[in-house]
């Protein structure tokens, strides 16, 4: 009999699920719309209906031995999604709970970025490390900090948040309500802010002149980038540089061993992975100095929300 | 049989220890010369004469089963003292196994600041607590940080270095090597540093006019402060943003229940305690607001270092 566990990954728009082993292998999988409904019932009772329609494609006998679930804002002690800013379900939902009556398994819950550390940790470039930091760009700045083999959740389940240390005072506004956090400058949004500025501020050419606001993209930065355009690799230089300072302050409070990036804007590849470690290095403590790898997560090209929520019950079992 | 550890906690110039027992209670004390011998050896062999000596004193019956050493640049994973600036002793050195060939008992190894970590976890306000930050101010700044009731070393045995932050990119020279570190600013000789920018700076009068740098110490400016000296008020002000400011992002890293300010500048009470605390909750994200205490030690007044040291030990027996 296949012990398998539900990997659920919750994002704004869908969520995206597998029924997963072990060693990471898929025996099932599939995604239900999240947007779609306004409150927690209606969603969770479309979900449900969209995993049992999934299970039955499972070949082989199978027992599901847990339910492992990455979601905005997740709180991991309490299993609950709390005042989460991209989901319609407001106030403190009490998600694992409410799965349980259908699944009777044990459910853990955290936050994407979490879970995506652990993916690394199970499946990824993390394998047989203690200290490490993950480290997810994409809309916004995620962030998973291992310490001892264990995830940080901190006393109240939501420890790890680098997206929201302070750059700059009275810096961008970021979308917390607060001004000047990491995210603001660093992720998919904040690259293009950060062109918008350079354009701004400077007046050597670039290709990137012809986008407007909406329609400039981290990827066709990057694009920009690999064609050259000093522009480009400017912008890829001061967001490896703002998040190389701000890691250097990460590496100073858990001294890991290895910090990786992942998600859109880590799939940049050297663009952005050489200035972060450069400037990194220059700006942490000699203590620290060349002992911390930053690489790229090796879960790029594997579903990685979903590994990870899933390896939130492997890890314990 | 009374079971006692020796907590033995080594400073620069003098090195103290005490035979202690797991409530915390002293059998005997004494402290020893750090600065008199130029190598390691010299030292060890008066330190254990001193030990000897000051063991003959406990007046019942004991056993000694572990001994807990709070050192500069003490690497927990290895039992080594490495490259300690504030030490005559060059390079690593096995500061353990050397102590170990005297005490066949286990020994245990950290920095003075994990050290009063643990003790404030055991003997102070963090008792119950199972994620918390301690920060010694003193001539520099020191932290132990815990995370799930366990002191977070980090890879290379050297997390926790709060004090060598970022506040300020080419700010005060700092003695690591660094510009504009936390502790430059945040600690007895930053907050003088402070004074004597505000003075020529400003033009409001103040009593600290009348000390050279040599002369003016903390506690001077603690004197002033409490006789309203407004250079006095702001230096303490401008401290506690700092301090603050710098905190939020640590809560962003580990979402702590509390932090307890220890040493000579947290005696100085709510002029440190109440800034730190206002400027933290202005800087932190939304979801950490009006969760993390900001307190004074609990150790206060008792010998913090030793009982740290001894913690060490009794935290796994």
């Amino acid at each position: 009999m296949k012990e398998l566990v539900i990997g659920i990954d919750i994002g704004g728009t869908f969520t995206k699920f597998g029924f997963v082993d072990r060693e990471g292998i898929f025996y099932a999988e599939g995604n239900s719309p999240t947007d779609m409904f306004d409150n927690v019932d209606d969603y969770i009772k479309n979900l449900i209906k969209d995993l049992k329609k999934a299970e039955k494609e499972i070949k082989i006998p199978y027992k599901i031995v847990g339910m492992g679930i990455g979601a905005p804002n997740g709180n991991y002690h309490k299993g609950t999604v709390e005042n989460a800013t991209n989901l319609k379900w407001k106030g403190i939902v009490p998600f694992a709970e409410l799965m349980k009556k259908h699944y009777d398994v044990p459910i853990k819950l955290t936050n994407d970025a979490n879970a995506a550390a652990l993916g690394e940790m199970i499946y990824g470039g993390a394998r047989g490390m203690h200290d490490f930091v993950m480290i997810t760009l994409g809309t916004g700045l995620g962030s998973g900090i291992v310490v001892n083999g264990d995830l940080v959740y901190g006393h109240d389940g939501f420890a790890g948040e680098l997206g929201h240390v302070n750059v700059k005072k009275n810096g961008r506004k970021c979308g917390c309500g607060n001004f000047g956090c990491l995210e603001t400058y660093v992720s998919a949004p904040g690259i293009k802010r950060t062109v918008f500025e350079l354009l701004a501020s400077n007046t050597e050419g670039s290709e990137l002149v012809k986008y407007n606001f909406n329609e400039l993209t981290s990827e066709i930065i990057y694009e920009a980038a690999k064609r050259n355009d000093p522009l480009a690799l400017k912008a890829f230089d001061i967001t490896g540089r703002i998040l190389g300072e701000k890691l250097a302050d990460t590496v100073a409070h858990t001294s890991p061993e290895a910090i990786f990036l992942f998600g859109g804007l880590a799939n940049a590849g050297d663009f952005i992975l050489i200035p972060t470690k450069k400037y990194m290095e220059e700006s942490v403590m000699g203590t620290f100095r060349n002992k911390v790898r930053v690489l790229r997560s090796g879960l790029i090209g594997k579903n990685a929300a979903i590994l990870g929520s899933g390896a939130l019950i492997w890890k314990d079992l």
